[in-house]
């Protein structure tokens, strides 16, 4: 069994911008991928939890990000458990481009959930030792809190979650909360923008059907965006960060 | 150079739908990313046509798909020039499992434009022998011919051109265009379903901000739907095919 996890990718042109640099969602699929990967190798993926009637959700991710691969670039994403931290399993994810550089790092949340009455599970207790600890290795951000909610956030876009955004969970996939979040950026400031850093709180899963209002506020390179429903009655993700100057 | 060009790709768990199975659009991707890489590989990519003042447009694509890959699957993606129908450049692709079974094969239709004028050029003229013939190599579909429009078509949903669907030639991933016929296809259907045979034809770029009514029918396992602008003056695209039984 491997303790740390590694995926070789080479960065695709349907993954860049306009830019010719990684879209954001598109690191965060190759986040998600490297955990997925990884946690079926330990064999606790996917269809080992469901046949017990358990399901991994992810919570919390926060990264920094020195550059975006380009297209072409040859990087490797490195991604460990690293134990728990109050009821969440944490999970460290590295990426490093051809010379060794690391060139994004950062952290993840997860909740282990009964299946049936969507508590909280102790991954320990319920797992036992199928994660690796990896208390020799680096653990990037600890500590990622609920974001507080921003008054003076503009209404800036509906989605629709649609058939073609549902992944294997049946459920939106993850990674469209960075879409909502990049595109909320490009419309706050007019055009297209990267950031140096990102949590994004996943406290709702988007389901076929839901309709997502994303609201806003970007001020001094530093942003708020949120997801919520027509009604505001449930927030479906948070996100804050900063971006980088134009 | 290469004269026929090969991917060798792994099917990540973002790629797939609720099915554990490639997505359409993610099959396009591949497709296009294949095609994007020979190209380049060629000397006749992006950056080399933009220094000319030329471009590649996509303009029809068909397929047939016995069955699509699954998470996990290791596949080839080949793609190679198949010389000149009409105005077009032709290009052929085939997507064969780890046995070499061949899944997924098709024909595309690309236009080498003036970069000014918007005119279609010759390639043959313009581009030298960069293009290999592949004379011997098998061509999957001639004759792809504008879609006629359907009359029964109903009006399912709008979408619009966000700043994270924008890819490195600055307009709409025309991956897109397969995302919303899956989309037409879940709403018409009230399920997931999955195509036997696409052609998509590519009649108009996507740009920033555009908004794209998306309409359809399907009716005996046929599938028709188009993408037009609000006023109905401008058609983004259109597709045909048929579905497979649920």
């Amino acid at each position: 069994m491997e303790r740390i996890w590694t995926d070789h990718l080479t960065v695709r042109h349907h993954e860049c911008g306009p830019d010719a640099k990684l879209k954001l969602n598109s690191l965060f699929d190759y986040l998600q991928d490297a955990a997925a990967g990884h946690a079926d190798h330990l064999g606790v993926g996917i269809q080992f939890l469901a046949e017990h009637r358990m399901l991994w959700v992810l919570s919390r991710v926060k990264l920094r990000i020195a550059r975006m691969p380009a297209i072409g670039e040859r990087i490797c994403v490195t991604t460990y458990p690293s134990g728990p931290e109050k009821i969440f399993a944490t999970r460290q994810y590295a990426v490093c481009d051809e010379k060794g550089e690391l060139i994004i790092y950062g952290t993840s949340f997860w909740l282990l959930l009964d299946g049936a009455k969507f508590r909280p599970l102790k991954p320990l207790q319920h797992l036992g030792n199928a994660l690796p600890a990896n208390g020799d290795q680096i653990r990037y951000f600890s500590g990622l809190d609920k974001l507080e909610g921003n008054p003076a956030v503009s209404e800036l876009r509906e989605y629709t979650v649609s058939h073609s955004m549902i992944d294997v969970n049946r459920h939106l996939n993850n990674a469209y909360y960075a879409f909502f979040t990049n595109d909320a950026l490009g419309m706050m400031s007019g055009a297209f923008r990267s950031v140096s850093e990102i949590q994004v709180n996943f406290n709702h899963s988007g389901a076929l059907g839901d309709r997502i209002v994303c609201r806003g506020s970007l001020s001094s390179g530093c942003f708020y965006v949120d997801g919520r429903s027509p009604d505001g009655s449930v927030t479906f993700f948070q996100a804050s960060g900063a971006v980088n100057d134009l």
